[in-house]
Order: structure tokens, then sequence, then C-alpha cells
């Protein structure tokens, strides 16, 4: 998964900054492993008799793990989904952001801000949780499966503020606020993002499965193996979807078709349909997709308009299609399968379901609630941070570092060498410029 | 899988093509997954009191499913497999190819053509079916384990026809009738291509034994655990086998060591292996191997010497090698492991199995008649489809798109931009020179 | 696994050779396919009547396997790492290296060096095996889990001897000594094959319990599944520990963030941990990691002084890295981790364990022993192989070939073709070039 990211990311940025982005990239994986490791995991998932539903308290560094609770694969299995969220991050704020803000920020984001959302969502004692074992909220709870919220919205609002604090790049919007393209530097890197992440959301939408096993450690497999299956066919039905309708609709507004368009619109409808790919119909993963193709659309005309430059369109894309994905599991919920995956089959619930299939407004109400919470937490911790950062001139580099490149003034030379010569000749240049302008 | 075609082909074409390709592979994999879902699957598995052995009728949008037949796994391996077909033929035609044929051709292979294959060879009413529920073929029906010729050969004679109707790349064959060499822009990414091909064929070939457990509900797994190692190391021997003939043969024939060509024989070995791997003893996986890197290298010099022009060697590999496949198991079927596979092990069958086993022609025939069934139906379908876009200037692009590139023409710039102002240049160069034209 | 290696080499070297260092990659694991085949697995865990605590001696071309003791599963999963150790080596000769001295060495040592090692450690008649059946070395056998010494270090002694044969590449160093840097023409590729090899690794370390369950075919999996998920979350904090503390000494010493570093001590942290990982605590794969990272940097600085040229650094990577994880699985291996994995649980056995965790020296003696004899065995067999094929003229290329690249003089051209002239005209210059000098 964090290969579909670094692929995708150093293939949308400009090649003066590839090896910049693909650090960062890697660096997030490895920081936020051991921030997980070190205090993430405990705070997403930690219990004691002082158990909170806002913050877990236990299981540092792994202490008392493996239990009768948590074994090493679902630690694994989360840190899979941790070390995601600071990737989308990344995107937002590409190519003009100092290298140790990455280590700031994903340090933060990995062991803390997204953590605590987890828990809110994905613990048996979080205040948002459809298995709570305290209450339900509206006798229902949220429904985000695999993390359209946890994950994406989390990771998407965390990327807008950065990008907002830092400002866009260096030209890209000329003297009357008109946009200047700014194209990545490798289409076929895009491709290969694309379908790394194609495959690893099969791992993690139809594989969140567990998650409920563990969850609920008394029940049968009965149904789940069914449940696997469709959520991998409503994902890819709805990543289809978005991917045809963004490849006619870009058609029609701007006159070409454009493989990153497809990309990105496949992107978008899996992002959406994360959250309810457990417990809405395959038909319905095609209105998901359909939906939140027109979402990512929307937001990039938005975004130009605005002046909003984000070089992964990650606030779009991850925070738009997160969003809509969150409301639409409250709208398309279906009964049967929402107590399968959250009930265990058991008769005689009264559970709330989505509105559009009958089942009232309680789980419409968690979704709604959900949503602002996560908008709201991540802009009180993550807003400030960036801010912080940027006073303390630690955020954005100069505008030299940001013409010539990131590679070049931070990385000692360029990602691709095509002759031996080039790569020293630019470098000196660059030295030589950097001394007559001193 | 469809990730390695992408990459395959993104670097066997041109890099002024580059765009192009990827996104037919993309749009290949969308298209083709949404009519699937609507038809292809109905047309393949669909069965109610009306079932005939030509095509099916139920199960459209996979309605009445999953059912005690099929499951929803079920459907999303046999997708895997629908939209590997498109991508096969995408490469024949690939690089003078206008982008709503793809649309078009796709739709109707992955919905129409091949499912109706796969109905005669792979479901249990199917006339072709070795598991047929209405008597057999032969005694016997043909054998195509993971499809040689169900996706292989219907992928490479769709690619033919297509090919044939479009002829040559411009500059392909001098005034002579001499070739002239077009090479592929990038080799990393066809290796990188043929090994992600390598690792989904792990998955197509073993994994096809769910087939078996599907058709045969009552089934135990009693041999089937070993026959799927079976099936993977006779997969590899083969593919092996295949690329070190290749490499040696094509070393004594042109004069240097070339990556591409072991590449090209690897992939050639699976897909003639495809066909028998669950019921050949491992040592037959090296003479299939073995006949499948000439029967490669002699398509190839008789391509050259005929003037028709395949940009991925798409008939040659897959059409070629696919019919190898289906007459090798013919010959080298094991007694023991065709009723292992499709009799679950029962006592007391009598089954015809390879020729050179001692088994008789019974198999021997129907694996020729699939042959030519399949050759057939796919030319009396694509055939006609490619040569209606063509009629209808539907099908190739002209000439000044095709040396301009299809990057530049229909997709607003090239894959790759290494510096910003270069891509601009030379999109104002296309545009300058169209207006000089008109 | 394979394709992470080449990835990795491919982006590594300079453009000239990219064809050439894919091409051997590819044949490495064809090659490598049949030897082990053919001999390897024989050689390995071939056990009759004359069994012997060296070598083994049936099963040659899997003859009589599948078997009550082994079957297909166990031979493809053998074989995975049978194609990495060539793999190893290719790296440490790239770049100046003819074609068929890849086909000879990697045939000899897939097929019979390796194996011989394998014997050694994995097999249950081997002198050194924890599981042997005949009595264990120091009273406990050297315990190298997934391969840190029968894999990394075997690859990378070889490596070692081959690049010392040959000497640096041509202008490698200058006339005084000092080191001209050769940066790999493409760091994409590199980040690439480094989370191939990561997802890979996740493969190899854990899947190795299966190697238990077979050795003991009378366990149960009580404790393995625990052991899985907890190996996998030992690799992976050893190795992102190991790459932030070589992204930050590094950056110390040299002055700047340098993706490859962090890419590179990824690695050498998994290889370190491959050794222990079922072993030991997860808090002491931080351990295993920082000193990884630190083991590397000293040898590369080593390198450097003793004008030692390794394109790929895998001497120092996987051999010296490699050898640190054998003592450190010697100082840190848990009683009660040692018992489940090897006695699978049963109560009264009395066995040597980590220094550092009280456990005596009997197994940090064994794992000196099996560091000396893997490097003594590779010595004695590579050595010699390299030298003689140095003193027949067909390991080395001549320097004219070495200038111009690998790739024109024989592989019929570039790897990449940005242009349709271009690659015809480098060509004619070269053959122009050769033909002046004679």
């Amino acid at each position: 998964m964090q290969l579909g990211f670094a692929m995708l990311c150093a293939g949308s940025v400009r090649a003066k900054n590839a090896m910049n982005i693909m650090l960062t990239n890697v660096v997030d994986a490895v920081v936020g492993s051991l921030s997980f490791y070190l205090f993430g995991f405990a705070f997403a998932f930690g219990s004691d008799f002082t158990t909170n539903p806002f913050i877990g308290s236990t299981y540092f560094a792994l202490n008392n793990v493996p239990n009768s609770s948590y074994d090493y694969s679902f630690f694994l299995f989360q840190w899979a989904f941790a070390i995601a969220v600071a990737g989308i991050t990344s995107g937002s704020i590409a190519e003009r952001t100092q290298f140790s803000a990455y280590l700031v920020f994903s340090f933060f984001l990995s062991g803390f801000v997204y953590p605590v959302v987890v828990h809110w969502l994905w613990s048996t004692h979080g205040w948002l949780s459809p298995s709570s074992t305290t209450g339900l909220l509206f006798g229902s709870g949220a429904i985000d499966f695999a993390g359209s919220g946890v994950v994406h919205l989390v990771g998407g609002v965390a990327g807008l503020w950065g990008s907002l604090v830092e400002g866009p790049r260096v030209g890209r919007f000329d003297a009357f606020g008109h946009p200047v393209p700014m194209r990545g530097h490798n289409a076929t890197l895009v491709v290969l993002g694309t379908f790394l992440l194609w495959f690893g959301w099969f791992g993690f939408n139809p594989g969140s499965f567990e998650k409920i096993l563990v969850a609920y450690p008394t029940t049968t497999d009965q149904g789940n193996w069914t449940g696997i299956g469709r959520a991998a066919v409503v994902t890819t039905l709805s990543g289809s979807t978005a991917g045809i309708v963004t490849l006619f609709g870009r058609r029609l507004l701007v006159g070409h078709w454009n493989t990153l368009d497809v990309c990105n619109g496949v992107l978008g409808g899996f992002v959406a349909i994360t959250s309810g790919c457990a417990v809405v119909e395959p038909w319905a993963g095609v209105v998901c997709g359909f939906f939140a193709a027109w979402v990512l659309i929307g937001l990039n005309i938005l975004a130009l308009k605005l002046q909003y430059d984000d070089p992964l369109e990650a606030a779009q894309l991850h925070g738009g299609c997160g969003a809509w994905g969150l409301i639409f599991t409250g709208l398309f919920a279906k009964e049967e399968f929402v107590i399968q995956a959250y009930d265990s089959g058991k008769s005689g619930v009264v559970r709330s379901y989505g509105v559009l299939m009958g089942g009232g407004w309680g789980l419409f109400g968690a979704q709604v609630v959900e949503l602002f919470a996560i908008v709201g937490w991540v802009s009180v911790t993550m807003g400030p941070l960036f801010y912080i950062l940027h006073k303390l001139r630690l955020l954005r580099i100069t505008v030299d570092e940001e013409v010539a490149g990131l590679d070049i003034s931070s990385h000692g030379g360029y990602a691709y060498t095509q002759t031996e010569e080039s790569n020293g000749r630019f470098y000196t240049d660059y030295v030589r410029m950097q001394n007559e302008q001193s």
C-alpha cells in the first residue's frame, strides 16, 4: 500500500523533486512504524480499569500484547493503516516542504492524532463505535468499516491544513490568479501506483472483517466469508464506475482523454466505498462510485477557483470522497448486512441502518457526527502544528530551493542520471548560483 | 495481473504513445469490470430450466448471487480472468488505434465473446466442458484448466484480427517490405511487467482449483492441496525452460543476448502450460516450455515475412503458445491427475487422457475441437466488429496523429515531463503543424 | 522477491548497463529454477539410508516428491530462497561482467554451493541444524530461521569474491585512490525495489514457520500463529529502526538526507533480523536494526578505504548485516520462543538460548561456528570458480565495452529509447569506434 503511494506521488511531482517525495514516503513508513509501535497502538486500543471513550492508555510498545483481545497480526493490520495516513498528507504538501517538517508531522499524526480517531471508531470503548460496550450513539454508532473517515478523511484534512498554511507552489498561479499547469514527470509511475493501491485495497476492505472477529471473539465465521467476497465486489464496482465517470466527465470538460483522471477517479471511488463496503449491496457500489467521481471533479474545479494548490489532489480525493463515503453509508446500509457485520447475525437486534433502505435517521446522524468530529479534531490538532512549524520557519523551503528543486538542494542530486557527467554539472551550476547570490 | 500487462505494454511501445497504452489498460479494467458484472458473468455461468450448452442466461448484474453454486469470491476470480482478455488484445492494436474503438471492443469482448467461450469450457452445462453434467464430448471433454484457450487464444485471435484489419504501423516496413526496428521505450517496465505477471500466474493457475471445488460442491479437499503445489511447480518449470530456450535460440539467430526475448519466452511458457498445469507431471512442464519457445520464435519469423505488425507480439505469444498448450495437454495429461482434478479421485471412472500417456484419442480430439471452435467463434465475432469499426472510420487514427504520437494528439501531453517547458513546447509545435496543414 | 532485486539493481546501475543487469536477474531466476529443480533440492533435502550431515543425495528432479516429508509447496518455498541467492551475488559484480559468467556462476551457486549450506542448517540431518535427529551441536545447533546466514551471508560472500577477483569498475577510483561517485540512474526503481522486498520479506520470515511444521510433522499449530505474527512485527521494527538510524547517521557523515541510504538501511535491518525473527521479543528487533545500520555504515566506509567496489553494496549489506544477524540471535534468543519454534512447546526440554538472556554459550558458539563455516565453504568454492573464469578470460568484459556500456556492446541497444533515431545513432557510433580501433 505504501509502495502504491510512493509510486503515485513520485510520478505526480516534477522530476526535480522525485527524490524528495520518495524519501518522505519511505520515512513516513519507518517513522510511522516506530511511532505507532511506541504510542499509537496504545492510544488506539489500550484499555484498562480507567478506560474512557476518548483515548486508550495501555499496551505502549506492545507491552502485554499478545493477550486474549489482540494479537500481533491485529497490530500489523492496524500498522498498515497508520502509515497510510501520513502518506496521504505528504501528497498535499509535496514539492515545497522542509524534510524535518515531515519527521515532526508524521510522528505526531501516526502516533497521536490518528490513533485517537481509531479509538473513537474501532475500539470497543469508543464513543462513536458501532460495537461499543457502553452504549451506541443514537442507538447505532457510526459505521466506518475500513476507514473512509478514520483513514482518508483524517489524512485529507491534515493535508488541507498543511497546504493552506504553506500556500501554493511558486508559479502555480500567475499574476492574474490563473492556474499554470504543473504536470507530474512520469505518468507510468502514477498508473503503477494506482494498480498497486487497487491491489492493496483488496487487502484493506475485505481484510477488515478480521476486526469484527476480534471485537467479538465469540462470533462464528457464519456469513463472514460471503461478506468478504461481497466487500471486494462492491469495492471493485465503485472504483470502476468512478473511473469511467471521471473519464467521460473530464473529457467533456477538458477535451481529451486523460489517463491520470481515470486513475484519480478509480481511487476516489475506492476511498468513498471504504466506509460502507461491508454493509451495502453490489449495485450500491455503482451509485457510490458515480457520485464520488462528481465530488472529485467538483472539488478540483473549486480548488482551482480558490487558488488552492495540492500537488496530489489529496485533500479533494481523500478528504472529499472520504466525507461522501460516510454520508453514503448512512443512506444505503442494508439491515441484514449491518446485523451480520456488527451483531454476528444474532436475532432480535434493533439497530438503525440506511435512511434510503428504511432504517431511520440514527445511523445517518452518527455518520454526520463522525464527519464533523473528525474534521474538528484534526483541524484543532494539525492546524496549529503546521502553523507553529510555519512560524518557526521549519515548514517551507526557500524560493531558491523550490525553483532549483529539492533533490539538488537537500538530497545531493537528482533521482535520474542518464549520463555520468550531467548530474555533477547541474550540481556545480547550483552551487555556483548559490555562491553568486551570496 | 492487469498491472503486469499495463507495465509490459507501456514499456514495449514508443514513448510518444505511453500515455495512450496505459489509458487503454486502465480502461480495459474498468469497462471490463462493469461489462462482466452486467452481462458477462450471466452469459458464462447463468443457468436455469432452459439452460443450453452454448450460453448462460441468468445472474445478470449478480442477481441471485450468491447462491448455493456461486459466491462472490468465485465472481471475483472470474472477473480477474475477464479483464485480462481485453488487455491481451489491446497489445496487438497498440500505437495506432482510436480511443473510442477500445471502449467498444473491450465492452463487447469482456461482456459477450469471452463469456460464451467460458460457458462452453468452464460451466457445468458447456458442450466442451470436462465436468459437463449432460455428457462429455468424445467421453472426455476438453481440459483447459486455467485458460490457454479460453483466455489466451481468445485474446490472441481477437488481436490478430484487429491488427490485420488495421495494418502495420506507419514505417514498420520499408518500401521493399523489410522490417524497420521499432523498439519499446523502456525495457525496465517490460521486466517489471513480466515479473508481476509471473506472480499473477501463481494466482491463476493454482488458484483455478477453486473452480473444481465449486463445480463439485460435495468434493473433499483430498489431493487438491498437492495438486495446487504441483500446478505451481509445473508452471514455473515451463516458464523457466521457455525463457532459457528463447534466450539461446535468439542468441543464435540474432547475435546478442536480449532481455526482452527472455521475458517473452517466459510468458510464452506460462501461456502454454496454463491449459494443462493441473494434469501433467513436472517433467512435462519442461517439455511444454521447450516447444512453446520454438513456437514463439517461429511465429515471430513468420510474422516478419508476412509483414504482420503486432507491437506486443500478442497474437504470436498468446495465440500461438495458447494453441500449443491445448495440443500439449491432449498429449501429456496423466490419468491419475485428470481423475483427481475432474472426478475428485472417485474410483471406477473411465475417462480419456493424454495420447502419449496411453489415454487414447478422446481427450486429444476434444482439445483440437476446442482449438478450432475458439478460433472460429472469435473470428466470426471480432473480425466483423473490427471491420465495421474500420469502415465507420472509428478504428485507426490518421497518419499525422500516428507520427506525432497519440499522447500529444489525444491525451494532451506526454507521459514524461523532464522539464516544465518542454511539454508545452512540443504541444505548441504540434498545434502549429496542424494549423499549417489546414 | 526476485522482482524487488531486479528493480533495485536496475535503478542502482548506470543507464548504459540497465538492460544487462535486468537480463542477469531474469536469467538468475530461470537458470536457478532449473538448477535447483535438477540438483539443488536433492543436495539440500535428499535423504536415504546413507544420509550424511554434509550433503543430501535423493530427490533429483523431484523424483519421489511429494512424499510423507516434503510436498510441492515446500519445494516452491525453498526455490524462492534459492533464486534470491544468485540475485544478491549479481549485484556485487554488476556493470563489468560477461554474460556467460552469470550463466556459469548462478548454475553452480543455486545448484550446489547454496544447497549444501541449506542441508547443514535446515534439513533434519545437517550437522548445524537445530532440529537435527542425530545430536545437536553444542547441545543447541545454530538458529538461522529464515536465512541471515544461509541466504544472505552466502550471497554476500560469493559477491565479495567475485568483486575482488574482478576489481573495481573503470573510473571508480581516481589516480590517487579517491572514490569517484557513480550514481545509479533511477532512484525511483530503487525505492520500488525496496518496498517490493519489504513485502517479500513478510513472506519469507513469517513463512518459514512452515519449515518447522514440516520438520515436525506431528507438531500441533499451538503457538505458531502467534509466532508468525511476532516474526512479522519484529521484522518490521528492525527494518524501520535501521532505516532511521542510517538516515540520521549518513546525514551527520555526508550532509544531506539520502533516500537510497534509508532504503539500504531498511534492507540491512531486514537481513540482520532474518536469522532470529522467530525467537526474539519485539524490542530486540529495535536493537538488531540499530546495530545493523552501524555495521552497514562502517563497512561502506571501510570499502571506500580499501578501494573495494560493489555497485549494490551487496557484500556489505547481505554479508555484513547477515553476519551480525547470526551473532545477534546468539545474544538475544529467548528460551520460551526457542522451545516453541524448535520443540513445539514440549516441556522438559533443555536447550541453550541467548547469552544475554541467560541461556549459556551453547547457542552463541553454534552461531559463530555457522558464521565461519559459511564464510569458509563459500570462499573455497566460489573463490576458485571466479578465479578460473578470470584466468579463462570469461569473467570481465573489455575496457572498451565497459566504457561504452554493456547494453550497446552485448544486448543490441539501450533499455530506454526516447526517440526512434537516437538508439540507432549511438549504436552506429559504437560500431564506427570499434572499426577505427581495429
